[in-house]
C-alpha cells in the first residue's frame, strides 16, 4: 500500500453505517460499545479518526482526550479491515492520533489490550509503547487484574509523545 | 427524604463494584455501556456523581463534558434506586451535575429518553430541560430518528444553565 492511496480523516455521521456492519468480522466476534455510536463521534469528532484506501473504509480508531488527566488521551477502540492487516493502516491511524492529541496539548497516550493479544502487544510496543509494570503477570507480561471493574484483565501500555520542537 | 440526608460526591473506582450489582434491579433490565466502568469513570471523574442516603447508595449519573462542542455538557446514564424513587435523588444529582459544569464553563446540558418513557419526558421538564423540535413526532413528543444510528429514535433535552450571576 502506497500512503498516497491511504487518507485518513474525522468519523463522520455518514459513516456509521459502514462502521456498525462491520464489526462481527473486523474484530473477530460480536463487538459492543456505546462509543460506537453517533452521539458519540459527534461530541469526540476530534478523537475519532477513519483509514480510508481508495475511498474505501480501511479501518477506523476511537478515542477521547481525558477530562480528568489534562495531558492524557486515550485509545479506545481500533479496527482495520482482515483483508489488509500488516499493511500501515493501524500505524498511520495511532500517529495520526498521536499528531492531534499532541496538538490539542496532550503528551500521553493510554490504551490497553487483552493479555492473551500477542500480536497487539507487538504492534503497541513497536509504535512506541511501554508496557506498566504491574505486580501480577501473565505468560510474562504485566498484567492489570479487573481494568473495567467486571473482572477483566489488562495490559496497559502509555506512550509519551515527542515535543513537536523534537522533531 | 430530608437533604442533609443525602450526600452527593463523585463516584470512586471502589464505587463500582456496587454499581454493577444494581443496573438489572434499578433499570428494569439488563445495561450494558462501556461507561459503567473503572477507566471511564477515572477519565471523566467531574462528571459522573454518586448520591448517598445514610451512607448508601441511592443513584448515581454518569455524563462527559463535550470534546467537540465546548459550551455542552451531556448526562449519558441516571440510574435511582427504585425502592426511593420520587423523593428528589434524580433531582439532587442533575443539580449537582448543572453546578458543577457551569463552574467548567458549559453552559448547556443535553441527555435523551426514549420517547415511550413519559415518566423521564415529564422528570427533564420540571428540570427544566426544552424538547428539541423534530420534523417527526411519537404520540405527540418531538423524536430524532436513529439517534445512536443503531436505529433507536430519541426524544433530544437541552437545558441552557443560568449563568451563576442571576442567582
Amino acid at each position: 500500500m502506497r500512503d498516497d492511496f491511504l487518507n485518513i480523516r474525522h468519523i463522520e455521521p455518514d459513516d456509521c453505517n459502514a462502521i456498525f456492519e462491520v464489526p462481527s468480522d473486523w474484530w473477530g466476534s460480536n463487538y459492543s460499545s456505546d462509543m460506537i455510536s453517533k452521539w458519540y463521534i459527534h461530541h469526540f469528532r476530534d478523537t475519532c479518526l477513519l483509514a480510508e484506501e481508495n475511498g474505501k473504509m480501511a479501518g477506523f480508531l476511537i478515542g477521547f482526550l481525558s477530562q480528568s488527566e489534562p495531558n492524557e488521551s486515550y485509545i479506545r477502540i481500533v479496527m482495520v479491515d482482515p483483508a489488509i492487516r500488516g499493511k500501515g493502516v493501524g500505524r498511520a491511524l495511532y500517529e495520526e492520533f498521536f499528531k492531534r492529541v499532541g496538538m490539542l496539548g496532550r503528551s500521553v497516550v493510554r490504551c490497553v489490550t487483552a493479555p492473551g493479544k500477542k500480536d497487539s502487544i507487538a504492534f503497541h510496543t513497536r509504535m512506541g509503547f511501554i508496557i506498566e509494570p504491574q505486580e501480577q503477570e501473565y505468560e510474562g507480561v504485566p498484567v492489570f487484574i479487573n481494568y473495567d471493574g467486571r473482572g477483566g484483565n489488562r495490559v496497559l501500555f502509555k506512550k509519551v509523545l515527542q515535543k513537536m520542537e523534537n522533531h
